[in-house]
């Protein structure tokens, strides 16, 4: 039976023209771990993305990308500021403590997004020996809740945090989707506000593995190739990684995905808004959509469709869209939903 | 330019009927993280390869399995007694130390295999605080010097280890290899003998990403879901690595590729053998072969062809052969080397 | 010039009984590591206090009792929940995440204490394998502001984490302070309430350097000896630290000293809460005083004792009594504080 | 019954004049964790001793200090090449790789000793991120086996090292013996040969409890407060470490101790080896003697002595002396000796 899915972007397959891509990649031998003549050139299309200076390593997953991209530029008595509801907080296993031995500060985020003023207050106990040391402050673009830091955001961010000495990290498995939002490009929200380092995704958006640390500020990265190889994420026929992004990061692709995901979720959002005992809770930013319905309607549509519940007691629940979800199934799921209010 | 390679069986791509069944699971929506169809089938099909009491969990690298697969069987105090020229000591960049956080006890292996009387001297300081506990035994099949255990030999160590209460690891990147140059299926040289964990590897003979954790020893491995998450090796659009595990596992796959590399490594060897100057230096059992080559030789060849140096002293170099290495190419390259010697 | 401490019980000296046991302990060679005579009757008078079945390791700080306390009882994808002020939260400069591997959950915590209620809401995706699993509960007695847990509220706590498969871990780094309080002993603490592991504090009540692990449930603990010598914690010269122990688990020294601590602290606070402009904060049941005080006053007291200002917007003060604290030290301090305010 | 030992230094208790300072430290408050009057003053005591460029962190075993130095100063990814008697390597329980992430690279080593020739063979596969890249080479002083490096074979690593751009770490458990063996100080020993790190040790020649790393480097050990806090080394009541320290590193006590020790340990080896079927095996430069006695001889010995038996196959003895270790005891086990050869 075909799954109707509406829980995340990742149940989603490949683009046809990722597919193709990887297929063309599959000629002869290539030298691996790298070092060969696509992936070079995927190095360089990222540095064109993000600016010279970028360091780009590439892994499998957003949990290694986060985790390694941190352990990369913090000590062990570092602590990384980040929101409550980040991915590195509650959607890794704890693997940032494990596998980078970091603390994580959650501070209460609204919208999932930090500012300054939630920042400030954990900035005690500096040069304190008894207290982890603040070293990083972790933003998610898009959220963890769908919604978007505007680019003056992200700069009083890294503003405030570099006059603190604090290095900014960010979280970016669906910045597609946020610069898709914003109508600019991936350089404009990361390297040009003074973003450090960065987790670029992938697989959201299109392809189907593939994440990169990319380390934006050039001070920062020197001897990651160890710590990536270390950190068990040195794929060996590298190219089929890099195919994927090779293709990817032409506008006609990742822009064009991420536009479609938004738009779709916008749809839905619009759609369901208009059903009676429905409320949409969030602001529909990028490709996610959050509403409270009625409990007995949630049993009957996951019996047809699979989707998350965000919040069990305020029923309130979380539907994704992708770039290949379709008009058609949006409207299959509306239709479905009113019949279950 | 076409690379020519010899270097390594990671430098091949993938083989075309893996390709496929990558494309073809790329149809609508799965369930993400492993919980799709194809997945589960494909744990099925681990079961009938290793018996039902198998738990399987798919990883993205070598080092992951062998880290992730030593980690879950291990306490950080105890030690992991391996050959010195195991993968796990010298090519994963101390990821065992770093990441599951146990001693490496290498032991000098000839011809890259331990036996009881190697593993022995080891098992000194048992319940001495101070020192390292040893716990577990690990050997790879086929190993890195492309030597076959025999069942036998297999046996009698997992005999001696389960006697003196340590485990046995195996890592088989290239048991495919191994399997075909034995003429037997994969249980016969694990479960069968009392392997307790095994890194089975996919990417060498024919896919192009994909390794696996085996537990067969069926007490060990609970919890290891949580622990591949925190490894960050919970790949997301599972699907694509079980396609390709799910072709890989038949006959005609698995086995044809490793028969296939094994004659040519065999072909290659005899060919090279032949020339006046080179001498094959280990036994060829399975997809490398070894030879001392006159030093001005060495030189011209990587002109033209890409392999490795295994030992710069003695002008020892290692080919390796792959499930797409062609008799033509044997030919040029030994045609080359006559002419380079 | 003679420090003026109010800061923490760990400003004072040893008792001169303790400092004379480890004087006794200094005749002759001994056994080190802990197989003297000495240690092996300080081990029987633990298990008198805590019941036989106790396994009891020394170690050097609480931050090592606590760290490794709760490393022996977790795996790293375990997450430890314990109030906000707990002192493996806020004061051991991320030791549990980076030496232990574990993710901490902290919890507003009222008065320094949890409760069911407080716990509960953080017992969700149990099995869900992106989420942290909780494993440990936390709690502090006494408690980091002065407060004690009653008999019933531990029994409470334990009660329900072990109906929910969870272990109660208690860091009794003045567990003196707070059996003196409640007038019972150890095990009535401890034990008989069903906690399973316990950091045991003998420095802040009149030794100088000592702590212990002590895993009163007996199915923990297995290997704890690899573990507290790989931790860095195995004492050779173990008889000097248990020769403290030894002295301090009698009743006229943990309890007399506790008792005193405890009185001057109730005295401190009685007299100045008679001050004008001076508040007491927090209940006073241990040796802690916590008390809001007007800035200026701050600021002149400094010049002459030494003490932590715990809030610094609330203008909340910290005070600590401890074995040696004498009625004058109190009357000097308050007559300052009068003038002062 | 008096335990009769020449199992170890740690064996002996305290100098009497060590206890003393104890003692003496024992008067009122103090401020805790080393920012105490007593513990600045050992700081600067270190730094007559050191040079004023040391940074003085002290830590309560050896374990903590050898670990946590070498934690200091590599990345996981680097290697730490050291004898293989070393006591990173068999005495630490796995400790450097578990607590520090690092990879061990043991060296066979005569006489415990390391020279360039030994190390020279181990530093291949640089830059290449498969492998360890080596950063430290540990030479241990006075050595496990009791012999002493002279200055010039130190200055001969120390230079070869910092051209291969690594550091040398100093494993100075013993280095008293070393220095009163050759006559010299203890700057003489480290700082003016180059030496980076250095794992001082007080514990086995007079003191109870106390180690210290030295980072004599200065380019060395920066945040290491935060690393030792967080590695639960962090004493509180820190001035009863530092009493002892600054009584021992006079001139009357560490010296003297030392050539004592020395002294007893040549007498010792002077006495047995005239005894016939008893062959002294290695050079007796410090307080260790190590000796081959007839297999029943040993059985007997162990009846009424305590020492550890270091090569079982080969019947070879290690007994060590101590600062307390006096002629009669020498005597008396001779004596018995004679008597049971």
């Amino acid at each position: 039976m075909t799954l109707r899915s509406f829980a995340s972007d990742n149940n989603s397959g490949a683009h046809p023209a990722i597919m193709q891509a990887v297929l063309d990649a599959n000629t002869g031998y290539a030298k691996a771990y790298g070092e060969d003549d696509l992936s070079i050139a995927t190095d360089e299309l990222f540095k064109q993305h993000f600016g010279r200076q970028a360091k780009i390593h590439y892994v499998t997953t957003g949990t290694a990308a986060n985790v390694l991209g941190l352990r990369a530029v913090t000590q062990t008595w570092n602590s990384v500021i980040c929101a409550d509801v980040a991915h590195i907080n509650v959607d890794e296993c704890g693997a940032p403590e494990a596998f980078a031995g970091i603390k994580l500060v959650p501070v209460k985020a609204t919208g999932g997004k930090l500012d300054v003023e939630a920042i400030r207050p954990y900035l005690f106990g500096r040069g304190f020996v008894h207290h982890s040391q603040p070293r990083v402050v972790q933003i998610t673009q898009a959220t963890e809740l769908g919604t978007v830091y505007t680019p003056d955001e992200i700069r009083s961010i890294t503003k405030f945090c570099h006059k603190e000495g604090l290095l900014v990290h960010m979280d970016g498995a669906r910045l597609a989707n946020a610069a898709a939002a914003l109508g600019c490009g991936f350089r404009e929200l990361t390297t040009d506000l003074g973003v450090d380092v960065l987790s670029f995704g992938g697989t959201k958006n299109g392809m189907f593995i593939g994440e990169a640390v990319v380390f934006l500020n050039p001070e920062l990265g020197e001897g990651f190739q160890y710590m990536r190889k270390q950190g068990m994420q040195l794929v060996s026929k590298m190219r089929f990684i890099t195919a994927q992004f090779h293709r990817y990061l032409q506008e006609d692709m990742w822009r064009a995905n991420a536009l479609h995901a938004n738009r779709m979720a916008a749809l839905l959002a619009e759609k369901v808004s208009q059903i009676k005992g429905i409320t949409v809770s969030r602001p529909v930013q990028t490709n996610a959509v959050f509403a409270y319905i009625p409990h007995r309607a949630i049993e009957r549509m996951l019996e047809e469709f699979y989707f998350y519940i965000w919040n069990e007691e305020k029923n309130e629940l979380r539907w994704m869209t992708s770039f290949d979800t379709s008009e058609e199934e949006i409207d299959e799921f509306v239709t479905a939903l009113q019949a279950a209010v």
